[in-house]
């Protein structure tokens, strides 16, 4: 299976490696926005090539990874690149993935390709977790935890505010809110029950620290609806303590069975990652071995990881599944 | 969608209670090998009939679902009742899942209808969990824990022992085994150190209580590779503490990432069950839905939950989904 990646930031190295553990995958190409000749990847012998490129390459790539972002990368770059390859991409902005399917799908299915959207672990992994409980448990609650992890949106909107050189911030589930929820008692939680915020900031010298503590913990959206803490620290502690990227999650759904109800169950899924977008391009890589196959079926149009049965992204036969998994 | 049930103990009554608990859902026969007056269910107004006049309900039932036990009832009942109806079962004797399915395919391919087999926790939802986190870490190993719950195999064996009244026995995973494995450290683990037995029995009066316990902790198989505990109870003690059939367990993935391997990665799916024969009923009827759907498409022959799409299983469609999960 020839793999081609578009976008040579985390995402993209994070594939690079991925399809290193898949024996079955061989990158073929990395298409990048700038001068190729300035990128230095990792892989001996292949190429690095201008994204101008990519139509030429048409036939000797099978899927087309690609690893840009959601705001304004994807929803150019996955309509356009499904009408010349299998494409796959993690475009994660809930509320407008109807829309970003519907133009894949009507590109997809006119050049006969397999596009999947909105893979990853939220959306991915997650989705995938609350779609099962839910129809496995109708009469129930879900409930999502984020953390303990770096929010870099989060982090961003810090580094906005004058005199703030670099931050770093976790997002982290309330202990007790997570021990309700597994009680199975089904409780309402606010927003601030649920999460907390610590922020880690780097500040220039002699700048107003109060005033930045003040600005950072009465951000609306971002972090005015939460206990935030926040701690200075030095340029050299947030190189040696904060320069990873962990995160994961939980998803829970607690419900009832019986008769008149009588019957309590915890479904849980939980995610704890070192690095959360190596842990998202080893979801993408199992995921282009599913439109891969998906294409090679005869399959055309646009998928999410929801409308694709769990075989797909195994290396192994469903006969070799049955016999080891089941 | 009319729904049949083919026996009706505790996990025919668990289906019983989890079609009440979706609309678009109807029970429309319960079929039994006892004379039929003498079965009394909950349901009012649905039919209690003897299994010899099931086929001639062939036209009005959707979906069977069979409630059999996987010794010797299912191995002949599905491939049987696939001639007939679309049909789904939970056959958990792993080792000869391979031959259940070929049989149940043969069958189901001949009349047009579906059959899905082996569905509920384990196998079932921990193999769906394996199969996704083994795909989406390659570099790692997967473990899996069982309890703290009832194993009716465990207590049958118990009650076999001569002066043995009653018996319930508990698996517990050992909490010093999952703290290493969610470390991340891969441990190699014995029988010994993953779970322990907790056995508690009623004997009769005057029976020789070191001889059991000893019976109980040296029997090959069940008991002699674990740390046992054996507590002797009144026949009232059992009745008021261990009457009902809680269960759950744990399948963890432990994997790497990275050009080097430098990240790990933890992926746990974990259930906790108040009631075994009831979750695994809920699973029975979720699946039950994608087995109608997949016939309404005109697909046929044997499928398993690796093999079916998670959208399948839901009442809402692909749309909705989409917006409302991903």
């Amino acid at each position: 299976m020839k793999i081609a990646i578009l976008g040579y930031g985390n995402l993209g190295r994070g594939v690079e490696a991925a399809i290193r553990q898949n024996n079955e995958m061989e990158l073929v190409a990395v298409f990048t926005r700038r001068a190729p000749e300035t990128l230095k990847i990792k892989s001996e012998n292949v190429p690095v090539l201008h994204i101008d490129d990519a139509e030429k390459m048409k036939d000797k790539i099978d899927v087309l990874i690609i690893c840009g972002g959601s705001a304004t990368d994807l929803p150019v770059q996955t309509p356009k690149y499904a009408e010349y390859f299998n494409v796959i991409d993690s475009f994660d902005t809930h509320a407008k993935i109807p829309e970003h399917f519907a133009k894949v799908d009507a590109v997809a299915k006119k050049s006969g390709k397999v596009g999947v959207i909105s893979v990853g672990w939220d959306p991915g992994m997650f989705s995938i977790n609350r779609m099962y409980a839910g129809a496995i448990l109708p009469d129930g609650a879900d409930y999502t935890f984020w953390g303990k992890g770096v929010s870099q949106g989060h982090s961003d909107a810090i580094r906005r505010i004058e005199g703030v050189i670099d931050a770093r911030q976790y997002t982290v589930p309330v202990p007790e809110a997570l021990d309700a929820v597994r009680s199975g008692s089904n409780p309402e939680l606010t927003t601030r029950q649920k999460h907390t915020r610590e922020c880690f900031v780097v500040a220039e010298e002699g700048a107003d620290l109060a005033k930045i503590e003040n600005e950072i913990k009465t951000m609306p959206n971002y972090f005015a609806d939460y206990d935030t803490t926040v701690t200075f620290i030095t340029a050299e502690e947030m190189k040696l303590n904060h320069s990873e990227l962990p995160h994961g999650g939980k998803v829970i759904r607690s419900g009832k069975t019986g008769w008149n109800g009588e019957h309590s169950h915890i479904i849980e899924y939980s995610l704890k990652l070192d690095s959360n977008p190596e842990f998202t391009s080893s979801v993408l890589v199992a995921y282009a071995r599913a439109a891969y196959k998906l294409n090679q079926e005869g399959k055309s149009g646009c998928f999410t990881v929801l409308d694709i049965a769990p075989t797909y992204i195994s290396p192994l036969s469903a006969e070799e599944l049955r016999k080891k998994l089941l």
